[in-house]
């Protein structure tokens, strides 16, 4: 079976890096001395082979090691072990990258529902999509429910929950599900938006269950999942399960640094199923550069045979910066703006406006 | 509700950290403008409020701040997006601590089997425990059930699967567990050890809970999790159903640096229910330093209500290290050597019966 040939950026000097390769090789599929095993099937198919060392010339190297795809068992959890599992504990190396043989990307699948989907679902035809975020956390149903008829008669595309809306006394998943939904369903009934809902999951796998049942009852066919807190292994078995639902992706707890975010929030997570990813833009309140946000639209676009996974960059985004972000982006890409239309108070309506109408004047 | 105090370590100069920390309280709450929220009861109970903020004098600060207990909804996966989802993607923080209220305690309960139990259950009363693991990984069954039946003459109290071991094709879990669970039973009815099994778990919960039932049916009742892998609410959910099970958590994808050593293995680890937790002793193959490892330990065995985690000092270690590691960490503590084991080869049974008598042997 063909390996997946993982690629990790390691601070290290010359006279070390052969070494520091070879136990990384081991570390990430036997995890004991090589000289120890007897086992040739062992010895020749399932300990990391290093391909390649290349010196990048600052200080770090790229090193591919080959992995045998056997070793993951195709399962979400267990693939993300394999890739980065122990080696995560060790600062000196990041996860940079990997490829995946077919058997993997087979496995996996990839988003059930693509960009064409999501642009379907609200009418964008060729335009850029749109999108905010409910909050703050600590509301009611009701209350949240007025915020979201509001940023729906503003013509957004898309409202997600905040990330930080779970199952909270003061604001359970069903109630809010069925007061929000209805609140957007009542602005379309209205006439001229196409807006969505997408709720934010969160637990263990069975909550996640009901929740996506609430959430279809609802007549909600888009949701939100941070995989690397629900975990891989769940956010997989949802969208097997739900193969007609849309993801959106959420990066809470994709950490700075350890795991090269296009991988994990572009290759990743498309992999596993996620029709929309959520990551920071540059110059907001993270730290991305724009290289980084470059690759991760380019990875979450990728013509390799899955379907393609829509950008989704946010955090601080503001009005003013739609023109710039979609010079950058183009129009496969979903703007998300949540505090900086919150801001507008009472002129939310209106500031929303500006920001879809924006959105729709732009052609490049 | 009292709040949960967490404290985050942040590199940053004196004229900036009042800001920064002002960022993080909203971040980890509201994530939104503060001056944009109407309701009062939001503002009062929800937003993140910063306690204090401690120059360390090194280029770092230690901030607290007072989250509040609500937004978390006593669930596991939501409890860590709430200390760090966000906030884990920018590179100047660590999370390096929290406390958490008896609220949060009494809802996540701690380990049900604590080191009491992982003692009787092995009949070790006061001295320390020791483990090694099944290695290595691409074996079938029957060939890593041969190798757990030489460690088991060997005297030791646990083996546990290496955590690379899953449900493979070459070795499927079911198979696996009968194989050598039954290997280890026929060293204790030979007489002289009262070895453990204790497999690896891992998948979807559907998978966890059908991978437990399978354990049990083959007398098992202690277990392996990776708890960053399968994900917090899922490793939770397997310990409120089964609580009659040892949980052994492993370290996988904790990462380096981004949440303290001693919180995550330590604290959370044992706030959901980890009977025993597995961590990099310093001087072997990962970077923590014996200060790390001290704080792991203590937060470990903290008389503080709930019920003990035994501490597993590991990576790389080998019998050579024992006196050190004793007189380092005390009896409450079990060994754990692997490859260190297997080096040995033809000597396989008689290098793990050198380190179990080195153990009992032992007295300060």
């Amino acid at each position: 079976m063909p390996r997946i040939f993982a690629t990790y950026r390691i601070r290290s000097d010359a006279a070390s890096i052969k070494a520091r390769a070879d136990a990384i090789a081991v570390e990430q599929s036997v995890e004991m001395p090589v000289a120890a095993i007897v086992d040739a099937g062992v010895k020749a198919d399932i300990v990391g082979r290093v391909e390649s060392i290349t010196d990048r010339k600052d200080g770090t190297f790229d090193v591919v090691i080959g992995l045998a795809t056997a070793t993951t068992g195709l399962e979400a959890g267990q693939l993300l072990n394999m890739l980065f599992g122990n080696t995560s504990i060790h600062d000196d190396v990041v996860l940079h990258d990997a490829e995946f043989p077919a058997t993997v990307v087979a496995a996996f699948g990839g988003p059930r529902q693509g960009m064409d989907e999501l642009r379907r679902r609200v009418g964008a035809k060729a335009r850029a999509m749109t999108c905010s975020s409910l909050k703050p956390q600590g509301l009611g149903p009701d209350a949240l429910a007025a915020i979201a008829g509001r940023l729906a008669k503003g013509g957004l595309d898309y409202i997600k929950d905040d990330h930080g809306l779970a199952d909270q006394a003061y604001s359970p998943f069903a109630d809010r599900v069925r007061a929000c939904a209805r609140a957007i369903a009542e602005a379309r009934t209205a006439g001229g938006v196409e807006t969505q809902y997408v709720p934010s999951l969160s637990g263990d796998l069975d909550r996640l269950r009901r929740q996506v049942d609430q959430a279809r009852a609802a007549g909600v066919d888009t949701v939100l999942v941070a995989p690397m807190i629900v975990g891989l292994a769940s956010f997989h078995a949802l969208v097997r399960a739900n193969p007609d639902m849309a993801f959106m992706a959420h990066p809470a707890m994709a950490g700075a640094g350890k795991i090269a975010p296009a991988f994990l929030l572009g290759t990743v997570f498309r992999l596993l199923g996620a029709s929309a990813t959520i990551f920071p833009n540059h110059g907001g309140r993270f730290g991305y550069s724009p290289e980084t946000c470059r690759a991760i639209a380019t990875t979450s676009l990728r013509a390799d045979g899955l379907r393609t996974t829509v950008p989704v960059p946010a955090g601080g985004m503001t009005v003013e910066r739609v023109p710039e972000m979609l010079d950058f982006y183009g129009r496969d890409v979903m703007l998300l703006i949540g505090g900086g239309l919150l801001a507008a108070g009472d002129g939310l309506v209106e500031a929303t406006r500006a920001f879809t109408r924006q959105v729709a004047a732009y052609a490049r």
